[in-house]
């Protein structure tokens, strides 16, 4: 549990210092200033007060317990000052100075003293190289923090590894008077991690909404867990940074950690509900969104507008992120025809006219708000100088209070002339937007939200016709020969096991073999050169198709043996499968988590239109359906132009199985299916190839 | 010229009222507050004096010139009073009221009749149904409007007829303190135009960049020569909205046009090099940064920040928007090693540290600046308390006005405390935004902007061996008989009038004239059922390919002829191509513009994938050439796994040539090329169909 970081009792101060520009006198202020409701401990050697608060010269002679000590003294005195705060049981301490792990091998191992201090004295770290906590509670208002943003009280908390960003939304909110719950940027975070941050603002009740920024997910299986319970009882918006090659270049050079290409944040923030984001701009505004709303039951809008053309923005920006506009149902339009003006436009959106006054306003927000067409309703105000705006803006908060659905509205009015329209709308707790697509956007989040939240996630299935032993056995086997790469058998014979279906095969050491292979197999088959010195079999001439009788087989054969040279040379002979779809089915180790899966279309749907989708293991039925719907070309599964659709039953199932075969066997590294077969009735591996981790 | 209308030397308000909640009072109030330059007269039956004003009875009484006359009186009574100021030589009306047009017939009535007295009168109407005008020249204080945003002077002039979104534009420029140079808003737009304005703001010195509002464009032909030559003086930002159908619909609901999908405004924005914005929120960001920085000169962009995260937020918005990041070269690495904090990380980005102080910002930026890898500069800026953020900000803005690059920046502080930094960079010139992402964006937009203004547009082709006069004569015949679609015979006509390429074809009427036909063309061939019963061919069997034979041939047509039993039958023998790609090229008309012409590939790329681009006769060499390049598929062209590529040539001069077809010959309704069968060396059109305006 955090209470004691983000709900301290008390909290000292080592390395308070006298001077104003020191980091060590600026939490001192930022804690006085912000009107912390515990004792202040200034720590400094001389014991000269700071900023007027008493100073002790060491933590030991501090008269209370101390809930949380800042450290911020040179980093190689740390590990001892750590020793100190055990003896005092202090119950965490926040390491805001630099010097550690970010800076190399020296400073990673005084950080690994400061791990070792801490666990030795039961002792949790913040940081260090990070800014710590902030908690606007009234009845707490801890600034452990040394930054200069002031937050209004609110209901949205912040967490984020890098203070730079955490700062960024901070200020946001701060500038559009939205508040702050909780805030925290841990910096290296060599002890207090992001999801059990995470874990705290979903049990805290004064945290709506819980906003996230990352460039990347250290621990994430665990990140996973506890964002999926989270998210159903509050939602996370985040955003993750460094997606683009570049982008995660400069992510790398100011972490420390690797450039590389992300697929998984992605699929993890989908997966466990997260509200994803690419614009932090458009994260803060949809904050202010759910720190006030409720999420819709559904995704129809109903729009009302006292000018046109912003409605058409909005429109656009509702029907691009999946929402839809209702005809307004003969009900509502009787109930509008007689309380609106004669010339107001009854539709939906309804323009009840600039001219429109409070009681319009009122009546038409109460329509819409009882219309069972309508799951939110979205408000376009402009506060024309001849109409009564206090008295519509008394209106709309009265109806927002009922709370019957969720409500946003773009306000276009001068925030300085009609101060008193825009106070009364916020104290209301009607979020008010600049732009009627900003607006629009905030209402679209709330409804993803929903949409997240009330999804059916599926089941993982469990196969019980599988030979779990005998995958490790075959890599295993592979390892002990000097080989990740797997050879053909051994993969066939994965498959096997886990009842993914292969086109029939035999292994043959010459060309009578092979054709009597064949002829037991049955006709036409291919052949494939199978030897570890040839690894793109194709390009060489190592594969031949289609051949339709012994004598084929028998030539085959012969002609490879003088083409490839190897000892090791052998011949597969398999079934070959005319017609039906090629399909591409791989599989990729994500470290610490489990494996990427990627399904989609072979041949130019792949290599020219790259239209493929992603999972991370492992996959739920609705899971892997959802990937055969998702591909750009999903109709040609279907079957367009009177060709067969393919069985995607029998897809989803290899998906499944696959997952549960990943999950079992998690050294293994790669495992392509390419090409897999599909039919109307049924779907075979055609093609594998597969290696384990070293 | 609309001199008289942006610059008057006098204002009169005929329907000026004494009541404060009447347009007629607020008008003359805002021409006094906002301190316009000339005399304001306020006209009313009764005489009295309005906001101290003196009044006259009538406009006649005027004891000056009248530039501009506000006519704000119920609209039957318009038309008398335009007459009246014809009598005072007025120059420019401004109708704010409603009941024109926008109502209805009867309006509509009204509207012309007004349009008739301005006529008559030599007259020029703004409106009706309109805001009207301001101009923040301090020579001039024009606020003719009667809405209540007081803007700044600046260098942003805004247009758009919707004024509600003109209003939201003008006070997002308002609220964040950017400025507006010009605002025009004409509502019903009888009179003055959109295209007129533009060029008006084009000629104004004091605008250097033009914000455009559309939810589709009148006269799109004048817009298009107008835009044309003013984005090759200054900067065009434009939003289209009603981009969905359900956008369209609302856009119609309050602008009375017709709701349906439109292509073409993108197009044109595109052809004419307007900036083509999908979010009016950037749209406003980007035109800030325009208003006080040039356009780089290309895509490199150099980044100095002094905290890591928002770099990395940046550099992924860089690089989705298309800038490159370029390594930092060695002599500037050099420099800035002997510069920076010994900490630093000199890559691009920069990281000076959020300790780095003035003489440090101003290395970087010199440096940067310098850099010949660079074409702009972006800055990252958080002011920690610790440093001299104004000595930092004095030191950007020396560097800012040498404008030797672009420079944005995202300043991350608390505008209120560091209300003298701010203040500094503002007037500085320095575009300073609160997220990195948006920044990121307005240098995008900055870039985009010279790309589109120094690309090559290439020139539109004249072919002169084309039958122009056939195809009127085709169409008109096609006419005469009743008939709007044209028969295959009709369609290759034209088609080989025109040089473009279509498979040898024979018409024949029985099975022995198509067998004959067939030989003299050369087999395979495919017959065709030609009537003008059958629409759809291919769906009823009215198509019959690849025949190898004239017994085949013959077979067919009998076994046709019992199929269809109509009177007009006759059948289409032409050479059947095999192999070939399938292309799809077809034309559509737009209403007073030209045509749409779409470039596909067939099959499934057009059904499934939808994987078409859009362009607008006339289509130039170049933009013939883009179509290609910008499908999804556009590496099949060139050929892949194998296949040969297609002729591009022989594509983009089909393109051209059907082009001119279509500007020479603008009664064509639809024109579908489908499929053309492009082979390594050839292309030719293998059916087409056609049809004409009535």
């Amino acid at each position: 549990m955090l209470d004691g970081l983000f709900r301290p009792r008390s909290v000292a101060v080592i390395g308070a210092s006298t001077k104003e520009l020191q980091i060590g006198n600026r939490i001192v202020k930022n804690l006085l200033d912000f009107g912390f409701k515990g004792p202040i401990y200034p720590i400094n050697p001389k014991g000269e007060d700071v900023r007027g608060v008493k100073a002790y010269a060491s933590i030991l002679d501090v008269p209370t317990d101390v809930d949380v000590a800042h450290i911020i003294i040179p980093a190689k005195l740390v590990p001892q000052a750590i020793e100190d705060c055990g003896k005092k049981q202090v119950k965490f301490v926040i390491l805001n100075g630099g010097g550690f792990a970010e800076v190399g091998a020296e400073g990673a191992a005084i950080q690994d003293a400061c791990i070792a201090a801490a666990t030795k004295n039961g002792i949790r770290i913040m940081g260090p190289n990070c800014q710590g906590v902030i908690n606007t509670d009234p009845n707490v208002r801890a600034y452990c923090n040394f930054t200069f943003t002031r937050p209004d009280p609110g209901f949205i908390s912040i967490v984020a590894l890098s203070g730079g960003v955490a700062e960024l939304i901070h200020q946001a909110f701060a500038e559009q008077g939205i508040g702050t719950r909780m805030y925290a940027s841990n910096g290296n975070a060599c002890d207090v991690s992001i999801p059990e941050i995470l874990r705290y603002y979903g049990d805290d009740e004064g945290t709506r909404v819980i906003v996230l920024y990352v460039e990347g997910l250290r621990d994430p299986k665990t990140f996973l867990e506890v964002a999926r319970a989270v998210t159903q009882k509050k939602p996370i918006l985040a955003m993750k940074a460094g997606r683009t090659l570049e982008g995660a270049k400069a992510a790398a050079s100011h972490t420390g950690g690797m450039a590389r290409e992300d697929l998984s944040t992605d699929l993890i923030f989908d997966k466990t509900g997260i509200l994803s984001f690419r614009d932090e701009a458009e994260l803060c505004q949809a904050a202010a969104a759910f720190a006030v709303q409720p999420a819709p039951r559904g995704n129809r809008v109903g729009m009302i507008t006292n000018t046109g053309g912003p409605a058409v923005i909005s429109t656009d920006v509702f029907v691009g992120g999946g929402l839809q506009i209702p005809t307004l149902p003969e009900k509502s339009e009787k109930i509008l025809k007689e309380n609106m003006l004669p010339e107001a436009a009854i539709h939906n959106p309804l323009d009840v006219l600039a001219t429109a006054g409070p009681a319009h306003l009122r009546a038409a927000l109460d329509a819409f708000m009882d219309e069972d067409a309508f799951d939110s309703v979205y408000l376009n105000l402009v506060t024309p100088f001849f109409v009564d705006a206090e008295g519509i803006a008394k209106q709309i908060v009265e109806v927002n209070q009922a709370r019957r659905k969720p409500l946003v509205c773009n306000l276009m009015t001068d925030r300085r002339q009609w101060a008193e329209t825009v106070r009364i709308l916020k104290e209301g707790g009607v979020p008010c937007y600049s732009f009627p697509g900003t607006a629009a956007r905030a209402l679209v989040a709330l409804t993803r939200y929903n949409a997240l939240r009330s999804r059916e996630i599926g089941v993982v299935a469990q196969f019980d016709d599988v030979a779990r032993s005998q995958v490790a056995a075959i890599v295993q086997r592979a390892r002990a020969a000097g080989r990740t790469m797997l050879s053909s058998a051994e993969v066939y014979n994965i498959l096997g096991g886990y009842g993914i279906p292969v086109a029939a095969w035999r292994l043959a050491d010459d060309a009578s073999a092979a054709a009597r292979a064949a002829t037991e197999i049955g006709f036409p088959v291919v052949i494939k050169a199978d030897t570890a010195s040839i690894v793109h079999k194709s390009d060489v001439g190592g594969i031949v198709a289609n051949l339709q009788d012994a004598g084929a087989v028998r030539a085959t054969v012969e002609a490879m043996r003088k083409k490839f040279d190897a000892p090791d040379l052998r011949f597969f002979v398999q079934k070959f499968l005319p017609g039906g779809r090629e399909i591409i089915i791989g599989a990729k180790a994500e470290p610490e988590l489990g494996h990427l899966i990627m399904f989609g279309l072979g041949g130019i749907y792949v290599e020219v239109l790259k239209d493929v989708v992603f999972q991370l293991t492992p996959v739920t039925d609705v899971e892997a359906r959802a990937m055969l719907s998702s591909i750009k070309a999903a109709r040609l599964l279907k079957g367009v132009r009177g060709e067969k659709g393919v069985s995607e039953n029998a897809l989803v199932e290899i998906i499944q199985r696959l997952s549960q075969l990943l999950t079992d066997a998690p050294m293994i590294q790669e495992l392509d299916l390419n090409p897999v077969i599909a039919f109307e009735d049924r779907a075979f591996v055609a093609d594998a190839r597969a290696s384990a981790a070293q």
